[in-house]
């Protein structure tokens, strides 16, 4: 990729977070009201400290770090880079202001622009590249970080009238049959990719079926009315114990008003529509809902090589397969290699992509995860037997 | 007194709690980084919720709600008037921004000094004035709990210049004998006290003799030199958990910087002046502290009768008592009743008042209460023997 | 008092320990539901290590350790005297055996009873005495432990037929009058006592009125028929938390068997007698219960000065009192000032003495102290006005 | 199988669960040091109750149940069976005695043989057993409990002189390397397996080398000099909050003395002996280690094709596959189904046997799991690459 092609990226992907923030309020930016979403505030400055500490500390000649205390504040999980704010303080760091933060932005993206104006190897253009993609995952939890501050939020405000992520509807309906075979599986080809992805590999898959379209909260209102949340044998004895521990009665983000099942979205409290693709459950909930079904949910494996024949993109699909190395997998030395490795344990594969994605973000080996509890994603279900 | 004064006091009053919101910036107005701290939008609002609450939707005819969410919001733990916030989740609330917060005291100001420009009966003036004294009470709050936020930011941000509310100096020395008799304790008089100052009683005291000013840094400084920290013959039991637990080593926003202590203040980080008094220290570390010098806190009746002939108002002295009913305390049908009563359990009185006290809020009968792990406050030491 | 008196009492104290634990089956002398229940199996060595430590390896000529692990593990809290078994890991320490823990015993007795049989200073007799004090003291909590281990077991074990410690009943009723005046509190005599009786001073007390009879169980069926555990109003803001947090319904050990309240006793599981005095009540409950009746708890100097007229015994009553140290309390040095010092902050005295008191072990001045929301001990509620 | 050799294996099972137990003294049976440990006395209970609930009380005509009660202090995670005793109350049950216990065990034991002594359909015979594999799980457990409960006692109580389990050694070195290709996995033939072994299926598997012999104590010592503890860049995320919370720095029971690594073993506290193969790793302990070799832990897929040429049975070993369903599992209706299924997330499977575990119960399919911070049991690492 030449120079100018990622210097045109970068302004773009660059912008577009801060056009993500441009309905918020200043207040907005502040809270961290559980230790898994992060301020915007933060969001903003973090992958702006990405570019300054990774690339322009390293290449620009005669750099000067900005503010060394931001080196401390906005640092995430970089064991290599330093002592950071423990990630449960976030919220309460209101200095750098947020005017502060976007003249930080202002200042490292004029240097990045200068930088990405001259000549630069590979390595350099790589090392952008990766920050650019870093930042879109940044923006898709930006999205959902901002949903969860304005959706606990007892007025139920809204970010964007008709911005309601939840309406896209299913295309198709049925089961696309696979035969048995070796597939590859992992990336191949030229772009741009995370480690995870790596280390293209065989696997052997027996004959399967996977649904043609997500489960809709209509399929799902069925289970929970069906008494789901309080049928044990369907659970998992974890999911069972969250169930029971938490409360929990439907998807993150749905009210009863008046007996009717209502939900937050991001243009504000909506009734449900039964048609919609169903958002923002657990892998404890699709676990549970497959189980009621009959039917499984599918392996990361299956999922990719059925994909090439299905749509997709309206969620994160929780499959059956945990989060570990691929064969072959191997972790960067330094910081960069903290990126992905250290963390496969415990969390589980989502596929595909999701409403709040970023343009351009997905890929079909591409390889998110979670902990199984975590819903507040633009998570859904895809049922596989 | 009449309703003129009143009207006077009360837009004195609700002034001073935007004046002393001026130097923050909007981001300051919301965090609530542990659950004893509540964000400045919070105490703004709270306050103003308490006159419309217990006052406009009483006594105003034909007054409209301005917002029945608020009502939900900005209840603090009047049990009486209903649910409420989680008290640890204020700190997540962005919306109604700070400016519509603004809006809100303007409205209800307006409403209020209406109402106080038409004749009131007494009750209804008895009323107000203990909504000017809670909104005194919260004054102070708002002090200490941004000083709590902007002390706590690795950054050490500066509220106001020369606001170090630290550098009171003691005026006199040595000990204030009083001899044994019986004293009578509690409010008398035509001014306003709170419920727990009432039930003015007799006690009868020992001769003792108490010190004519608090403790300064200096002091304490040697008591931590002498290994104070570490001796747990002079902790009690509770004390010396809470010292290993947290690591305590000194008071609170204290910091060695090149081997040198400083404290943050409002002013910002400044090293800490021997001759200063001592704030900023927990039950435990002021009852170490006498132990080590082998005297005793005062109890809160001996301080009341010595208070005559002292100088105070620097800090909140620690007192060796616990926060109990006076004998004949009751306390009021319904929420108004909640005022005190009901934290009449595991903590300890302080006397006096602090730099950070509301002018006109103070009295030799207050009574102020902590935990004893508490240390937030400008709370300090004067011992007896 | 003579070395022949004081080993004859040491003979009879610490046979009455081994006495208790005679019904029991091994098994019943290990576990540690909850921190605050030690095993009985401690309570037999730790009472024992008490003489060891504190008389015989201090006053005995050659006297070598029984076993130098012991310390270590039967130590209680005396930080003077070196590094203990955590207090939440007593009951997962099998070894030594019990069988083991009765010959350290008898070791330990032999021992003391030589000692004792040849002539001691008052010194080394005082400390003595305090041994059997505080082995006294180790025998209500052995009683009340063993009693929380049975009574928590589904099975609802006998320790003892007839050994129904709730039966007591009133003796008389309605209230003693006492006059207002200047009244001395705390120790004066001869005998034995602790040093938070000392002190001895005066207290001016208003007239007051305090019950003849601690409450029976049916007055307090009463209360909470008419809803007493679901009135805010009663309680203080901490004890309605305990009342929430932990789903209070009743006082410890009732449980409701077909629709009729039952407790559990140490001769198994009984009706509720309405005539028995109360018993297993926090501070909360006696405070909302006081409440109810538009009285009070009353204080410890009111109690003592009035308990010269009543009968008292059957339950430790809660006082009005946190526990504090008198005017001129100070503390021996060393290990032995560790008894009461250290734990006067949040927690409440009590007064009395209960039908799991050892015999002789009572005194008018005596302050007991339990935090408030404890409950395992025989505690109950006497009302003041 | 026939019934006369059923009876013969019930008896021989259940009678070495008793032998395990022989060296014990009675307060050994009593405690749960830590929720995942269960009192050898609650095992020797519950295994029985598997058989009266599921045989005796289906298959056997006119069978009483022995105690209404032991049906919920013996169930261990059977929602399908009822309410029963919370998991972390295990420890405070000191009803039914140990004696009461083996007196159940006797009741069953002369139930069971009776039974299988007339003709039974070969349902009943499989669910008996299930019931001996369940109790041989039983008797690991029961090995590994008792070394926790004496292994964390500061006396260090042997249990039998000469049973130090961890002294095996290695009887081979090098790598075994296996080809690529598309291999069979899971249960095949007529003997016993459990329910998560079954749905045999195809994997491919890339060329891979694997240790002919697990890791010993000798190279982990290197990998501690190394500093292995304490660089972040080894370890898993959460590993390393693991390692930081929780201070480990070697693996469980191990403890210095005099500057010399010692571990307890059941025969007491001994030297670490360099050639003894390592026990007692957690999972984030084998991939630290792994990557400090730099390689990997081997598949659970990998370890079954290799397992052939193996020697192995002296620890489990961790692999580096997740516990999940194989393509095809299905669960049992009932409380029989609850058995595997509802545990399959965030464990990790460990492959092997160990010297702990019972005479014939290990098997190349057999699939144990665990989560990765436990290391109670006898875990241990071979290296794959």
């Amino acid at each position: 990729m030449t120079n100018h092609r990622i210097r045109d990226d970068y302004q773009s992907v660059r912008k577009y977070s801060e056009d993500l923030c441009a309905p918020l309020e200043t207040e907005d930016y502040i809270p961290q009201p559980v230790p898994f979403v992060s301020p915007p505030k933060w969001h903003l400055a973090h992958s702006t400290w990405f570019f300054e500490t990774f690339i322009l500390k390293q290449f620009k000649p005669g750099y000067q770090e900005y503010d060394p205390d931001f080196n401390y504040l906005f640092n995430s999980y970089y064991n290599n880079i330093g002592e950071r704010t423990l990630r449960t303080d976030r919220g309460n760091v209101t200095r750098p202001t947020t005017k502060a933060v976007y003249a930080y932005r202002q200042h490292v993206d004029r240097c990045m622009v200068e930088l990405l104006e001259s000549e630069q190897d590979e390595h350099t253009l790589s090392l952008v590249t990766l920050g650019l993609h870093h930042e879109q995952q940044h923006q898709e939890l930006l999205v959902t970080d901002i949903k969860y501050i304005l959706g606990h939020n007892p007025l139920f405000p809204v970010y964007k009238e008709n911005h309601n992520l939840l309406s896209g509807k299913n295309t198709d309906t049925g089961f696309l049959k696979i035969s048995e075979g070796v597939y590859d599986i992992g990336f191949a080809g030229d772009g741009f990719c995370f480690d995870n992805e790596l280390g293209r590999h065989k696997v052997f898959l027996h004959e399967f079926e996977i649904s043609k379209s997500p489960v809709t909260t209509g399929e799902y209102i069925e289970f929970m009315n069906a008494g789901g949340y309080s049928d044990f044998n369907l659970w998992l004895d974890e999911g069972w114990s969250w169930v029971n521990e938490n409360s929990i009665q439907s998807p993150m983000y749905w009210h009863k008003v008046k007996g009717e099942w209502h939900y937050y979205t991001l243009a504000g409290l909506q009734k449900v529509d039964p048609y919609a693709i169903l958002g923002h459950v657990s892998y404890y909930e699709a676990a549970a809902f497959a189980q009621w079904k009959q039917m499984r949910l599918p392996t990361e494996f299956e999922w990719e090589i059925a994909s090439v024949n299905l749509d997709w993109g309206q969620r994160w699909e929780w499959t059956n397969s945990a989060y570990l190395p691929y064969p072959g997998f191997s972790k960067a030395p330094g910081a960069v290699g903290e990126y992905n490795g250290k963390f496969m344990i415990n969390q589980m594969v989502l596929r595909g992509a999701s409403v709040a994605t970023s343009p351009n973000h997905a890929r079909r080996t591409y390889r998110n995860f979670f902990h199984a509890p975590e819903r507040w994603q633009y998570t859904g279900i895809r049922l596989a037997k």
